[in-house]
């Protein structure tokens, strides 16, 4: 079960071999069961969702499934083997000419990738894509995601680039670009943050200036733009960008940046951004790359705590040729689309690295020997019992699990609202479902990531000291996980969207038809005796007590903005509880009704409804907790002279 | 207030600089001012305790508050400079002869520690200690591990060898070894761990044979000794021991194992073990070190998450030879004196990190600028208003402050009660002051390794993106805190032997003093108006439920064991939240006071009773949820088939 960096030997408790329990690798197995349950009619009912909005290829169960299968042999055989040999090795940036290297296989793994068409899964078909569905990109990016989440960036933000192109950019910049960005072959980023804004983007300092039509000449198709606003125009850009992830490796020959700058006329604050397509090398007359140049200059690769074999890049633009996406000044609104699809990517790390601590804890507590079980010796023929006999174990694991699994049907079910919003019929049903999406964007990035967060940890513990040893990769997923809640928005960043734009400012629409959402699938069930009448029971109370908590906030919000901040997270992570509580109910009321009928030949559905009372026992009760205090006056914060706190 | 590595500036916002924001170094300060307060009459009232514990020195409040400026120097001179550079360096294992070095500069400031009399602060004055109280001990440890927490290993298990040693060992092994190991001039360990058992020591597999008395002519002093159960014969120890701390390193000329091992009649489990004085080298008849021969060998260093300059080794003891500590087959008893002190260590690394985090979290939003105050415009002058002025901001730097400056009361009243056990007059006595210290240790081991390791979290948070940078230091904070949880016993190790040992075995005495106590500082301002009467009334309330919940456990107890295993946890961390509750309590009261006199003279004591409140409001309502967790059946946790749980 184990890959063993050390020695190979039959088991833990083996005393030969019980020098190496300090050096065991991770291991890894696709999920596919579970996506398949996910998909299935009782859940999602992905494949008449297809069908309705007629995405025929997805609509095929067996293509679809064989699909998975396939995203899993890659995931197993070429990308998890370079989870840890990549964080040993990181990413690095050559002193002089500033050229990041990729770890060590990470090239053949990219090959691969774009070869099996999995950078350009959801990418338009003229264009070398499959065009999927996002969910069913988002199904193959948890998998990718978990086997080695540092990789996931390269192809992530690629995906992330090309439906930013696709909503905003010209026909010209996608007949230039797209052939080769939507299959992978060129890598995209997101160029946002500066070293002194992250959030206020406000602040950004870099500048896009008109470039002069003389020297415009040296750019293919330069000629057909005329010199200002047209999609194609050639800009000079001047600015420094951080944190970038992809700003540069060694994986592919170029990288499409997508840039938020200021034009010479811009407003300020952020209605003053416009966005940029920044190529690292331009495109000759004859159509191939001028290598001989870069355009942009990457100045630093970052040394984290985590995500090392990711390229974390300061990037350099002097005089820099870009191209204008959108219309002037309206960077921000076309950068959203891109800041969404990154945010539900965000989303879905929590969901890959609770699926990796789960699995990886789960194997070590089966095999590690400590102790007797409570209640009596379970192992009478061992040493001493496997450790997964002890609740605390077990519970550590469990959190792993409920958050994997319960996640990764938020993740499917918020993609499923991104596939509506993409194949809407009018700007009507469009609008209504962004804002669907909208409102679930940032409970799943927010949610997740916090608690994705914990679940590494959990593995950690499970480990006991263990765990904090290099090589072991419990500790390798931790710190992967923790840059979660910080990048494409902090927790704090997300709960305030959530309540400002999706709460508040809905005047109580979305926020009640949440509750409405909740209490639908709740409600049928709130009589019935069992495990399944007493969480539903416990979710409509939950979603009755947030229907009158929104309208308490909402009633305050005018008069008290600071207590309006000060709740947020709470406001937040209490909706999240609950909608996490939403997706464990709808797995378990499914997972019964198979059991009722019979069909739980292996037990799977079984631990659906048990693992879904252990969320409802053991995690949901922390939603009170928020509630009580999202219900608090700002005082305990706001009314505190922190000039005194270090005293 | 930073200590810049990049080019020196003024500030964050200033564009020259802006590009050095993702490197910046870490800042300490000794919070002296804390302490006292502490100490003072209205809190802890440690002059008047040390008085009447005849700790004659530590009685004079000018003595020990020049003593903690002093100690505060060292830390900010010596010790916390060493802090980013101990971890980019690291400690290095020599190949092939196994010696472990420290980063640069350890030596010169554990030379320092050594003769500033810090390492011996505690020990017996006969050998060079200074024979202080273990509560001063503590107060320096804070200091001493915010500034530098894995420096702090080195002397800090010297300190508790020195315990055990002095509890248990014979006046023979003492006069052998304390001349040098009280002072620091030789360090000390622990050995416990093995690589297949780590809590469930009765698997323990290292062996000590009685040594033939020819050999141990080569011994000093072994001509004394009978060749059997005295005090000073000779062992022979063959066996590997992990994860030891110091267990090889370059500051002292010898390093003193303290080792469980097993005799040949021992029975088994962990009643078979003994405990044994394990030196590095052993002494010559003349006294000197034969340095010669290694008597344990280093066979590896480990690579951790974080505390690298702390010497983390797997040792080999091979015929080394070893001394008897106290009585055979009572190496468990004599090794809790250790254990106890090391778990109160442990609390101890809550408080330091949530400290330094604290620090440097509240001095980065003081300078970082970001968007606009919610209520309105704070800096007018500036582009942004400082992050500090944001709710969710404060609210993760307050969290911090909690910890810190409740954690610190915690520890410090827990080291007052280990002041009494020392110097009880009567067995009654010290049975009485064990079982009360007994009750807190594994409540502030717990309880502040948990929030600290939150704490350092939510410092890395407060830096968005820039927190998760190496050399910005706040993720090395997170990383050095990760071990917390896991070592001196897991969490859930804590926990179970809370709820067996210190809850269900004492028949809810201990649990009734507890709820007692807590009473007892709260009763008396429940009538009363203003954030202390209602703090006072949340804490009446807790501890009444307390008292159920417990009686409720322990009707329980004897029919169902897996549901006390089930809700260990959720017991010790509602006890814990309450415990912190109380100690906010008290240090409210004592400034309310100050304030109410009309001394507050510049708002140090106003800080405290909105700190308080910001504990009450926005940590304490958590002790609910485990309440209500704590009063589960162990069914969701329990009746799962695991073998299912990862289909």
């Amino acid at each position: 079960m184990y890959r063993r960096v050390g020695k190979p030997s039959s088991g833990w408790a083996n005393p030969a071999t019980a020098l190496f329990a300090s050096r065991i690798g991770l291991s890894y197995k696709a999920r596919t069961r579970d996506l398949t349950f996910a998909f299935s009619k009782d859940v999602l009912n992905m494949y008449d969702h297809y069908a309705a909005i007629g995405a025929v290829d997805a609509a095929e169960k067996e293509t679809v499934e064989t699909l998975f299968e396939e995203c899993g042999k890659l995931c197993t055989q070429q990308l998890f083997p370079l989870y840890q040999s990549g964080d040993v090795e990181g990413c690095k940036r050559h002193p002089v000419d500033g050229t990041v290297t990729t770890p060590k296989g990470f090239k053949e793994a990219y090959r691969s990738v774009v070869e099996g068409g999995w950078a350009g899964i959801c990418g338009p078909r003229e264009f070398g894509g499959l065009e999927m569905p996002q969910s069913i990109g988002v199904a193959t990016k948890e998998m990718i995601g978990t086997a080695n989440w540092a990789f996931l960036g390269y192809p992530g933000l690629t995906a992330g680039a090309v439906s930013t192109i696709d909503a905003w950019g010209s026909e010209v910049l996608k007949q230039a670009y797209f052939p080769k960005l939507t299959t992978g072959e060129w890598t995209g980023t997101m160029c946002m943050t500066e070293p002194h804004c992250g959030t206020d983007l406000g602040q950004c300092r870099t500048k896009a200036e008109p470039f002069l039509p003389a020297a415009a000449a040296a750019v293919s198709d330069a000629s057909a733009a005329d010199q200002h606003h047209h999609p194609i125009s050639p800009y000079r850009l001047h600015g420094t960008k951080i944190f970038i992830t992809g700003g540069d490796h060694d994986l592919a020959e170029n990288i499409v940046h997508v840039v938020l700058a200021k034009l010479p006329d811009a407003p300020p604050g952020t209605k003053g951004l416009s966005l940029f397509l920044v190529p690292k090398f331009l495109t000759k007359f004859d159509g191939t790359l001028d290598t001989t140049r870069k355009n942009v200059n990457c100045a630093r690769a970052e040394s984290k705590m985590g995500m090392a074999a990711s390229a974390t890049c300061q990037l350099e633009f002097e005089n820099s040729i870009g191209y204008l996406i959108g219309e002037p000044h309206s960077g921000m609104k076309a950068m959203f689309t891109f800041m969404n699809e990154a945010r539900i990517g965000a989303a879905i790390q929590g969901v890959c690295h609770a699926e990796l601590a789960f699995q990886n804890a789960l194997a070590y507590a089966r095999e590690r020997k400590s102790l007797r079980g409570l209640s009596g010796t379970k192992e009478p023929e061992a040493v001493a019992d496997a450790i997964i006999h002890h609740p605390n174990v077990r519970h550590n694991i469990l959190f792993c699990k409920a958050i994997a699994e319960g996640g990764r049907l938020m993740c499917l079910d918020l993609a499923r609202m991104v596939d509506l919003i993409n194949t809407a019929k009018s700007d009507e049903e469009r609008h209504k479902f962004t804002e669907e999406a909208g409102f679930y964007t940032p409970i799943a990035k927010a949610l997740l990531t916090e608690l994705g967060l914990e679940a590494a940890s959990c593995g950690v513990q499970v480990f006991g000291g263990h765990g904090y040893i290099k090589g072991n990769g419990m500790e390798q997923i931790l710190r992967d996980a923790r840059i979660g809640t910080l990048y494409e928005g902090t927790t704090g960043v997300q709960a305030l969207d959530f309540i400002g734009r999706k709460v508040l400012k809905s005047k109580t629409r979305e926020p009640a038809k949440f509750a409405a959402r909740v209490a639908a699938v709740a409600k049928p069930f709130v009589m019935k005796s069992g495990d399944i009448g007493k969480c539903s029971r416990q979710l409509m109370r939950l979603s009755l007590q947030w229907r009158f908590g929104v309208g308490a906030l909402y009633l305050n919000a005018a008069k008290d903005k600071e207590s309006v901040g000060s709740a947020s997270q709470d406001v937040l992570m209490f909706a999240g509880y609950i909608t996490l509580g939403y997706y464990w109910l709808r797995m378990a009321i499914a997972a019964q009704k198979q059991i009722d009928a019979g069909k739980d030949v292996d037990g799977f559905y079984l631990a659906k409804v048990t693992t879904c009372k252990f969320y409802f026992d053991r995690i949901l009760p922390r939603a009170t907790a928020h509630y009580d205090m999202m219900m608090l006056p700002a005082t305990s914060l706001m009314k505190t002279d922190q000039t005194k706190w270090d005293m």
